[in-house]
């Protein structure tokens, strides 16, 4: 790879530096020419650096912010009074072409306000999304799914431009080819779908640059068969986290009954090798690194209590996004569907 | 138990009277004051009868019907040209007071249009909604969730209506004391919730009527501090659908790791008994049977897709309702409610 490099919110998140700096530090080790800038309390960072006895690793630079974003700030208030904030200052730099991405475990609600102020949508882009890979039965296919929580009340346009994004990514990041688009729905009951997902459908429909493969039910997203799902912001979010409270459900269960006495406990320790890799799969470190979609800029957002492990994952894909070019070539299909909408575009039609 | 009947949509679901009928002589057994309709088909219901060595059982009776809804008709087809189908008859006989709950496995687009059309809401109740019965991580807790697909697009009164329904449900059914109810919504995100969520929110927290304990996120639904979890039918159903598919993938994964090999195959014998619980508190038989609430009847909804096992549980189901009078309940709930509204309902303020 090229000479690239990322900005690191690194007071972000439940743990601030003492993941993030170890987690930089790893990566830095992983890829020779990466080159990280570490946003934050210059003091605070030089202990951690010495901690880990990397004070003279010459492939980071510190820059120095003064404040830090709180967990539970609103988006507008840390926009408003948080300009020296190790978050704002790390998106500057992906402004000001000093950083080609910017990756913060930081308040998202926050992350997302000051991305979309400092670096802007992309053209056409009205509004832009969070996306996450998720595992599915395939093996090793993973599923994208957007939006997970950026905009509630999405308009039909939103989601039509939702897809556009999603396919971009599914081609580019996972080389998928025609990658196939689902549009999350309910199915057999009563009224099919609402008046949103309805509309949605007809834009996909009449898509010459989409492959839109129709509905699919919330117990077919993990089947394989869909390379991205599109859905309004608050429905993917409940769905994430919905999932996520069944897998902790079914653990929870199965600890359970493996320690329910001494002859299942040694049941459990002959299990352990075969659990690992089903844990291991289905692990939320490996998907860490949800991408705010649609801006002018990569930001990533890794999860607010991510470990080291996890916020290791969140670097890589701000890596993977650079090598691609992710934003530009969005750019760019956007910049053909405007195009398309002055001749053809079914949203015109 | 005083004697009850219930009307049985015999030809309903996916495999018909082969699971219907086997499943109510099973009930029949497990209740001595229980009477069961059968409605469909004669000449079939009494070759399955024979089948099953019970033509002689007392305690049911067939009534004939000569139409069946197809499971992917559309419900206002069905309730236009099904006049003599299993469904309506069924639904026919809870209005003449000749049953005093309906169960069907059959279409739920149908079921729920005809049921609405034939028995009409509480009078108060805007639209019934679909609830139905989950299992927590606190030991043999359940929660309850509704709207789980009747409705799209709800409004705050709908959504304020469900919640007073389900403490209903809570209380009678559950044996639950102010039973606690959440409103579903997303979490850290940019905005915090839809704008049908915030209205809802306001009405349910000026409520003197409801035990309203605030926002929970998907991944605390399933982690057993609610009693009654509130939401919109789309999301619903995509949180139920989800939660089905995590279920899946997570099972597919655990068998394919103890099918590895011969020294894994063998762990997973030994781990057979260990896991057969978990399996068995996450069977989705033991949640067979969602309600149709909100009308003047009792309508239990099977899984078009369930055994016998699963319909024993949705046929359970309809005789604890009838026994904990439901829809009276509600009833008069809804009707403390219309009064409160002329002084102080916070939806008039």
């Amino acid at each position: 790879m090229d000479n690239i490099t990322i900005a690191v919110d690194a007071m972000g998140g439940d743990f601030g530096p003492s993941v993030t700096v170890p987690a930089a530090l790893q990566v830095l080790k992983n890829h020779k020419a990466l080159h990280l800038i570490l946003v934050g309390d210059q003091a605070v960072l030089k202990k951690e650096l010495s901690i880990n006895n990397s004070i003279n690793e010459p492939r980071y630079t510190i820059q120095h912010a003064s404040q830090c974003v709180e967990m539970d700030e609103s988006p507008s208030q840390a926009l408003r009074s948080k300009k020296d904030s190790s978050m704002r200052v790390a998106i500057n730099l992906v402004k000001a072409s000093k950083a080609q991405a910017c990756v913060s475990a930081g308040n998202t609600g926050a992350l997302m306000a000051t991305a979309h102020f400092v670096l802007k949508s992309i053209p056409g882009i009205d509004r832009p999304a969070i996306v996450s890979a998720f595992p599915t039965v395939s093996g090793s296919k993973i599923m994208r799914m957007l939006d997970l929580g950026a905009n509630v009340d999405s308009s039909a346009e939103n989601l039509y431009q939702f897809a556009v994004m999603g396919s971009v990514l599914a081609s580019a990041v996972d080389n998928i080819t025609n990658p196939k688009v689902y549009l999350l729905n309910i199915g057999e009951e009563v009224i099919k779908g609402n008046e949103q997902v309805k509309e949605t459908a007809k834009l996909l429909s009449n898509s010459k640059m989409i492959n839109y493969a129709g509905y699919i039910e919330g117990d077919q997203i993990y089947a394989g068969e869909a390379d991205i799902v599109i859905c309004d912001g608050f429905v993917g979010n409940v769905a994430l986290k919905s999932s996520e409270g069944v897998a902790i459900l079914i653990r929870k269960m199965l600890r359970d009954s493996y320690n329910r006495n001494f002859l299942t406990r040694i049941v459990g320790l002959l299990s352990k090798p075969v659990l690992k890799p089903v844990i291991k799969r289905i692990d939320p470190d490996r998907y860490n690194g949800a991408t705010f979609l649609g801006l002018q800029g990569i930001v990533i957002k890794s999860h607010g209590g991510a470990g080291v492990k996890a916020y290791v994952h969140a670097l890589e894909e701000a890596i993977m996004q650079i090598e691609k070019n992710i934003p530009q070539r969005i750019g760019a299909e956007v910049e053909k569907l405007l195009k398309l909408s002055k001749i053809d575009d079914p949203r015109v039609s």
